[in-house]
């Protein structure tokens, strides 16, 4: 449906791919993380996740209630998305908002780079670009879901663009590969753990969600638009 | 702050903008728009705003509550952010979600094309696709407001981020050049109309924010980061 090239490995010369992989191993710019180890990414350059997935997280500082008497025990962090493998991500730091990356899960590879390295590989640098265009139309219909006032339309909403978007086939629709807690998904939506529990149960209850083997969020084949 | 060329029209050779705009008359691809009028933009074109100020507008469909006997209204629509003169837009359709552009001034002037006629100017079109990737950056920074759970936060949050991003500078701080309802504002927070006026009213009595000329608003320079 998009006119953005799938920035899939598949559809990606395997040759240009190959030759970045080992220009990052030969630079020393590609480690392994663990789960849930924090990526030291910085401002200004580029990362590419070779193996695994990526989570972004965001602080936001703002807070209206900040001349208030109670200290704050630690600023927001919301959920905002996942990079999966063959994706470019980068962090943006602008105050008071703060982003950062974590691995997701073990043995996840990253690769980095400044912007100016992929002088070397213009159409590379032009697939980069064509992956961020992508995201960004993804994160315009996940603000869509966001908007809803209803915060079970937004859970639902929520899940249901991520399982699109990550998700793989199984018996009777598509799960999510990876495990996300409900503080994780609350605050994605703007919600708390306990109202994510509590709207999970109705969802299922509803049969709109169920899950599957090691806790994995699935959606019934009939909620996921043709990919 | 960000490595991303800045779109404003100041650093773009002229000499491009002026030949896109002529070749846009001479193939009627420019049309003028009036406050609150529908673009009538489609998926796989490309869209830049010449002049005035474009309004991207979500809506929702999936719903938790679709099989209740209370029939929906109206699909809840979503305010998901200006795109300025000299920026470019896009839809996206991704059932259950749509997009949809609506001039939000008078004498909006919008020029489209398909990607392919961008390849008449090469340089452009990394333009045109690092404005993309800028923008993917700030929507980032709004997923992050909107993960607050407290709605005075996330209000704040994306009035900074709307003023720091579009505010122009006056007196006591920075304005936005444009008027956004309190509907709009709820349909984007995850809010309502009532909700957004009554925490309106609290961030004027602390301060954080206030109201100018033809009830424009206004954010005390000290909120808003360095541009």
């Amino acid at each position: 449906m998009y006119s953005v090239s799938s920035p899939s490995e598949a559809s990606r010369p395997f040759l240009t791919w190959q030759r970045i992989l080992d220009w990052s191993q030969e630079h020393y710019r590609c480690r392994v993380f663990s789960k849930d180890e924090k990526i030291p990414a910085r401002p200004g350059l580029l990362y590419l996740v070779q193996k695994g997935s990526v989570r972004l997280v965001g602080s936001a500082q703002v807070s209206a209630t900040g001349n208030s008497r109670l200290p704050r025990i630690s600023p927001e962090e919301a959920f905002l998305g996942f990079v999966g493998a063959g994706q470019p991500f980068e962090i943006v730091a602008q105050s008071p908002f703060t982003l950062q990356s974590y691995a997701h899960v073990d043995q996840t590879s990253v690769v980095w780079m400044y912007w100016h390295d992929l002088d070397n590989w213009p159409h590379f640098r032009r697939e980069v670009l064509d992956a961020f265009r992508y995201q960004h139309q993804r994160k315009l219909l996940w603000l869509s879901t966001l908007g809803q006032r209803r915060t079970i339309d937004r859970l639902l909403g929520f899940l249901t663009l991520l399982i699109e978007e990550f998700g793989e086939p199984c018996e009777n629709g598509y799960f999510l590969p990876w495990s996300l807690t409900h503080a994780q998904i609350g605050s994605a939506i703007g919600s708390t753990r306990v109202t994510v529990t509590r709207l999970m149960g109705k969802l299922r209850q509803k049969g709109l969600i169920y899950t599957q083997g090691d806790n994995l969020l699935c959606l019934p084949a009939e909620s996921i638009a043709h990919r």
